[in-house]
């Protein structure tokens, strides 16, 4: 395979820059999986519009964790190849977006209708037969499997050698399977939580946090990146300390923004993520300290499909009365002072402490 | 990683030694998978369920396939590594089934609940909250991620020689991207099919049955084999040529046992594939074939969701008196005959030439 263009360019320092030369990486693969596609038949088209549109969308956070994991531990290792492993998780967290908003029902996603509602579209205005509903997810499924099966095939293109790859490739595996298996404890705290009661909402919200996000969008990425380049021992234990803790305060903004966000801004409707009846730690803290009167009004409204304006405002007081909005933003405070303390302390290079810091900063004050 | 037990055996000649012998493989890996979603919570124990009792029931026809691809190359390879590589296809066919039922919404497989039917009933027996088709829906999209990043995980686990494993890749790569591309145009066919008419409705259903099934149940997994024992062209070009006339002869037959085979053989109900409204080679013939009288029929009842024993036998009758049924069988004769001749004249191994014979009558005069 030959090396795509960007990995001979200059060492990357700039976060635009990465941005830019992740995207390269993206655009060629993409442009070889269409010849691949087109030998099935020019119909399956669609399918990677789908993937390139969400492509388009992403903030390259991963891949810049994965980077800055990378030349954290020495100064001067070659790019060669590394970008190429990066651009992976691009394409393995658009299978795990395409899947979770066919799971979670979700009309929107990165501000654009979410990849089951191209294809339903795609159905109704052709005037084909059958439902378009099912269409829609039929080609949501197949679009995410197509990421999934890309995001290996393009780390295994990459020219690192072969013992980084290795080394690499276990954290890739932990990342896949924990990931599928904290969205399953998300659904199932979504199905359950009223059973299981409010005792232990907040631990299992924070439970599911860390496997279906913290793990995967900011320690794994991370770990990864420490791994292809060889760190040592300690330098990966401080990386999964920083990771877990910036990640579960990224995820945390996550959800107040999912609550209280401008969706401007969220690309995402008001109140989605309560429509949804998602079990945040936002929302375990509510239930936790609410009374009784408060209770019933999560009861009634949390979930309900038909939830109106009206009801966000009562659900967003009932999380702010019960303080458990001022409480979210405590625990992001105190994990972003966990991720900065042990980034301070650990022994990695300037370069990459500096850019860590700046993507603390990004990850955790974001209103998008 | 430290090799497992199978592999130190001695060569493997008998089928059922072979199926033996992948079980263990699989087996020995989810116990270790197991132990990684383990530590994301117990809850997560029904997705391995899932997961263990659909691999029960497999042919094994894949790892088969590969196995003789590798061993026609030469007498005497070593066997180590190449049955890791060979199982990962069984977790391949794991995930693509599994997605394809939730596509199909269809109610068993391999003579059990499909997997989104098993997390229903367990939504359902356990009085969760939400919708039970919702959770059903979640769980076999997640159990089927996990088969297709697992199916890839085992790959790499095998310990055949690096440059051997980078070829091997390059045929999993293709397999996995034009398996789902092939689904998709089943799914478009089948929505698509009134609108584009009756002329070509055949050559788009071999297209479909091409990629969607002869490529990557049977031609891709010999060329796996072949490539990971570094097969010549010539041979590679016979694999490709004798997988895919047997691979269509194997789907077609498939498709006859999907109308007119015993339920209690083939594990599913009568007429389900009608019921499905799947637009295979045998309806193509029948649809280009049909007296007005008899298309009419077909438009009224193929993919019906209701379709009941009476609907079923009329449309049978139409796949017989429109002779598709006869020409299906006669297709299949014919490409057995590409298939056997191919096989005749392709410079392999003796073993190998007589177990792949052997194969050819497994996968075509099947009743299941």
């Amino acid at each position: 395979m030959p090396p795509t263009s960007v990995e001979t360019t200059a060492p990357l320092g700039a976060t635009s820059d990465l941005r830019t030369a992740v995207s390269a990486v993206l655009d060629d693969f993409l442009r070889d999986q269409s010849a691949v596609l087109q030998e099935v038949s020019e119909d399956c088209d669609p399918l990677l519009d789908a993937v390139r549109a969400l492509l388009a969308g992403g903030k390259r956070l991963r891949p810049a964790f994965c980077f800055w994991g990378y030349h954290g531990v020495a100064e001067d290792l070659p790019d060669a190849g590394l970008l190429t492993a990066a651009a992976a998780l691009e394409l393995f967290q658009a299978a795990a977006l395409i899947h979770d908003d066919v799971m979670d029902d979700s009309d929107t996603r990165r501000g654009q209708p979410a990849v089951h509602r191209r294809f339903e579209r795609l159905h109704r205005d052709a005037g084909w037969d059958g439902s378009d509903t099912r269409f829609g997810l039929a080609g949501a499924v197949l679009a995410g499997d197509l990421c999934l099966g890309w995001s290996d095939e393009l780390f295994s293109r990459s020219d690192l050698p072969a013992d980084a790859l290795a080394r690499g490739r276990r954290v890739f595996n932990t990342m896949r399977t924990q990931l599928m298996g904290g969205q399953y404890l998300d659904m199932l705290e979504q199905a359950s939580s009223t059973q299981r009661g409010a005792a232990g909402a907040v631990d299992r919200a924070r439970r599911v946090l860390t496997f279906k996000s913290a793990k995967y969008s900011i320690e794994h990425p991370l770990l990864l990146g420490g791994s292809l380049a060889g760190a040592p021992t300690d330098l990966l234990a401080d990386y999964s300390r920083f990771g877990l803790a910036l990640g579960e305060a990224f995820q945390l903004r996550d959800d107040v923004l999912g609550v209280f966000g401008d969706p401007a801004e969220t690309g995402k409707p008001a109140g989605d993520d309560l429509r949804e009846g998602k079990r945040t730690v936002l929302v375990g803290l509510a239930v936790q300290n609410a009374s009784p009167a408060q209770a019933a009004e999560v009861d009634r409204l949390l979930g309900s499909p038909d939830l109106d304006a009206e009801g966000i405002e009562v659900l967003r007081a009932v999380l702010t009365d019960t303080g458990a909005l001022a409480g979210v933003e405590r625990l992001i405070d105190q994990q972003v002072e966990v991720a900065c303390s042990t980034l301070d302390a650990a022994e990695l290079t300037e370069p990459a402490r500096a850019a860590l810091h700046e993507l603390v900063v990004a990850a955790t004050s974001r209103r998008a």
